[in-house]
């Protein structure tokens, strides 16, 4: 099996650890690909800034897409993640939701984690368009700029501890995720560590990838995630436009 | 007063609808500009499609925007609204939330008339990020492939107003909303023919841009709508880096 | 245009503060008529008390409407609102409504601050009542007895803007609505000072009015908000028997 | 034990039908008093109604309750009930409130069958300011004008039994509530003749109006039900005076 | 009228307070039997508790109910409370909704007090099922282990009390529920210490049982709550063998 | 790997048809291991058969959960999980919650398709109490009696197809969840004969709990999740009782 996670941020050293959890994560036989983002800025933190990684997602996905068995877009907030599962032949799915899946399935209520206060608003947002509010404890995150986005851990590993250990005690978490690509493998060093299960984006992304690579359960030819209905159009990445006129 | 309106799709025969209702709805000292996106398809009824337009959307108005007081996205479902807001220095608003403002105060529930079968999951998905689910009376929509995008009033115009009946008969509809671009004007000619106050998007965000405008309520320096955070960033449009560089 | 807006409250000092707003905001040609209840109390707190203004409302409305393009109800809480909706012929509004509605067009979650903490019961209810729970951010009120009704402005400034500050640092707030009549024009007064935009019944719902008027949406003669059906009555102002038998 | 239930419509044989009811429901020992507004509808179908009508209920309220142990608001929709549970010393309920108490005891979701189609979005409204709206099936109503609004039973009865049992077929009602004063005692005799249990207001509210006045819970002090602040009022008549300076 | 009351729990301490709350509330003629589990645990904190709890409370129901005219589960958390309303020809309650529905008949919005911090997730999953997360305006819980569940008034009366003044003045609660059997009785020797009404699981249990046995609504033969269909079975306690074979 | 599949009901045809699907899905390695309930019903549509069911499924995981790294409860509506979550040392998951994770990773609303109509209240609770009534599209269920509860799908396959068709084009699904142990494997032998993916529970909880027990989230020691408190009880089969003594 073949995956592709795309990081939809320029930060090579961001893809880095995604591909480093990604692998340490995949099941035997499973070959990882990373790639990132052509254009864009060096982390989202906002709507604007996930517009952009949306539209570098789609072109690298639309270019990409047909060697893999799955495709993950590789940040929290799961930019253009809804496009793609229309457009592309198979399945697609993001650090953001398969990391609350996984937390869905240890405990009733979760709470993010997250490398910026900026950021929780965007995350908010995402959780409330997952239908899953109501399974949301509380959103709590770093509150300092990020000297280095790729050594967010090193940094600021026992400030990640205490805020998580904080939704715990204090707004009633049954589960912690560690969102943010920044974060990738995290969780894993955390183990033991917090009085909760702790879950992890890029490792859950991987896993249900699979699994959805796996499950076969079709790719849509009608409903809402079907292939957008052929039309005019102009101006377009030769991938976009290849998939757009492709079914 | 000068409001830019940007049709996030390619056609510019429905940039020369949007343009003729904004014109008609415009106060007296309001100059509007319609721009037509560079690149994208014909009309937008999808996520993925959505995705697109949100780009070339934020590549205008990043361009655009500064000779103007309002910025409109004008297309339904407002692709990439809440990301020009935060990098926009003026008001921005789009066709959905505009014609949503103006039905809540015109009634509980509003019903929204559509162009295609296909355009409701995307629309649905629009109110309930707008947190107006409880307020939606249903979504009906067309459900013939659209000949001409440029004269579907034209064309379904009597459908159009049979399915705007079934709203208030069956659903329980206060408003209509008449939803898309390519309606734009048709609430104007309806005048009368139907039961319950209708709403337009291109007349709505008219008035409510010039409102905002008018209003002066100041532009977020803080809170999740302020400027995105000054971070590395390559690759991108003059002025959409040009937008990320200047705060 | 010629809009009215009914203080349903007693207080002359707060009429007067509507007043002088209303006439800032209002366009070129719009004139603004501020009629006080005949009865009632001071200003409106409590559930008992919006019962008192709405009965007070109703009947200045059914008596004066004839000369206006649309009305306001001119306390937050919006008492009567709806059921003038269904009553009058023209456009009604009222300073909650019409401030959310604001708001909405200006970031995804707002705050309100208001001048005492009894009332913030009730304007959870008024929100919750236009649906728009999922958009609350906060409700911060004063906590002291207000010595002066047409002057708390100048007695409590500083500690609005401080309430203000913390709905944005501590409760997410993207937009700031100074809420109740006897703060009208406060907003205008701070602009600049607070890190995000901030609305105002007074103005937001002259600004609405005036839109509602003129985009002419048309008077429901079916569904929820049409007139009440004509029945036997008795006992009642001869303004509101009148409207009951118009139609 | 001394219950006053408020007819706030004019109509005396709706008030019989309540009394008829109230008597039949009543435990030994409790006595039964019903009040018709002196002025007002014949019956409650909009907002603009229940408006008038909450005045006209607060009225009596406020000048009749120091004789009763608990006081009824015997229309459904309950209007002025919130604000007479603020201003009164002694329990009050109304019928939607304590039909709904029934029915959740009963089952998980309910449904209400009405007198009207006008009614059903202010019954909808009830239902959702209560924050029940998860628990309501359906509402469904009859289709015709009424004749003799003391007479629906007699003349529609076989109808509302067809309505309930739709809601039970087709929309998953587990119990049925029969909306409104007019149908007082319906619920009494359709026993047996209904797959689910079936509520009625009256019965309902006389119960529960008595099992607060033997519970003792208190008057509030505190909280959002406490007495309104006293302040500065005039022109209101003397009983609502009264309730306002007492305490 | 004889109620049956089940305490799904081991502690005979309980089923005595439970015991003596209820006689002194219930209506003369009302004769009440409380029964203890025979199997399970000292009291319900956890779901898996609670899973325990429910199949001692089916078995006793099963085998007891017939001489009855109402069953009460008498645990807050209403342990198997909608399996026996199903299985059961009587009417049925528990103290959780049964406290809710006197606390949504006395304020909008009630906070429960609870003897515990581990037992506050299970509370909130009680009252979200019952479509109440909308009223409930906080959960609090004594903090230190319970050295003598029969006796937690005693020992823990004023800390009880400091936690309800909590709710009322900082999380806006109109009503206190204090919740949990070992709190029967507690309520009423609060009087007047609150600034809120104050209910009670088990006086509000035996007075909503009362009325929903007087009421006669009707046993569902339709719908949800209907019996269980006939199906095999084997390896069951006599008592539920019979219900599920029974009609 | 080793993975238990509890069957709550008694009927061994089911168990058959659990463990051939589940050895179908097993990724290489893993070992599956089906037990059948010892006492209670043929299959589960209802509160009351769910609360026996979660009993059995309790006193199976708690004697013989040593051996394995996961335990799946192999009944939609995941009789037992919450509490089995706390108690168990390992991870759980349920048939109900493992198909909607698995549709909330291939579409936004998915329609659950049922083997009876009484079961889809107690199949809608299921999905509300997992907070994912937002997705939920439709549940459509089979209206004719069961004839052989081990063959429904040789039986009833077209009509469930049909049933699945419905929710496509009536309900908006963009995925079907075809839910029910009995139904076990049917996913499968669709594939391809259906607009939209569908998912199975069997299956999905085969991939969802080998995911978790690869990912070692870790257990939790804190949080509603934790072992229950411990404390006196009696009378309890020996494994539940050694569960409960056991940290």
């Amino acid at each position: 099996m073949r995956l592709l996670l795309i990081n939809p941020n320029i930060s090579d050293s961001v893809s880095d650890l995604i591909r480093a959890e990604a692998q340490r994560t995949a099941s035997a036989g499973t070959e990882i690909e990373v790639l990132t983002a052509p254009f864009g800025v060096a982390y989202i933190e906002t709507r604007f800034e996930a517009l952009i990684g949306a539209y570098a997602a789609a072109q690298l996905a639309a270019e990409h897409h047909a060697r893999f068995d799955a495709v993950v877009v590789a940040a929290f907030g799961d930019p253009g993640l809804a496009g793609l599962r229309e457009a592309l032949p198979c399945p697609v799915t993001g650090l953001s939701e398969a990391a609350m899946a996984s937390a869905c399935l240890l405990g009733q209520r979760f709470s993010i984690v997250a490398i910026s206060q900026r950021i929780r608003a965007w995350y908010r947002e995402t959780v409330e368009h997952a239908g899953l509010a109501g399974r949301l404890a509380s959103i709590r995150g770093l509150d300092e700029p990020l000297a280095d986005i790729g050594n967010v851990q090193g940094n600021q590993g026992e400030r990640l501890v205490a805020l998580a250990n904080r939704c715990v005690a204090e707004d009633g978490a049954d589960v912690i995720v560690l969102a943010g690509a920044p974060l990738a493998g995290l969780a894993r060093s955390l183990r033991g560590r917090l009085p909760v299960p702790v879950v992890d984006g890029v490792s859950s992304a991987v896993r249900h990838a699979e699994s959805l690579a796996a499950l076969q359960p079709g790719k849509a030819t009608g409903g809402s995630f079907a292939p957008p209905p052929v039309k005019p159009h102009h101006g377009l990445p030769e991938g976009i436009a290849r998939l757009l006129d492709r079914h």
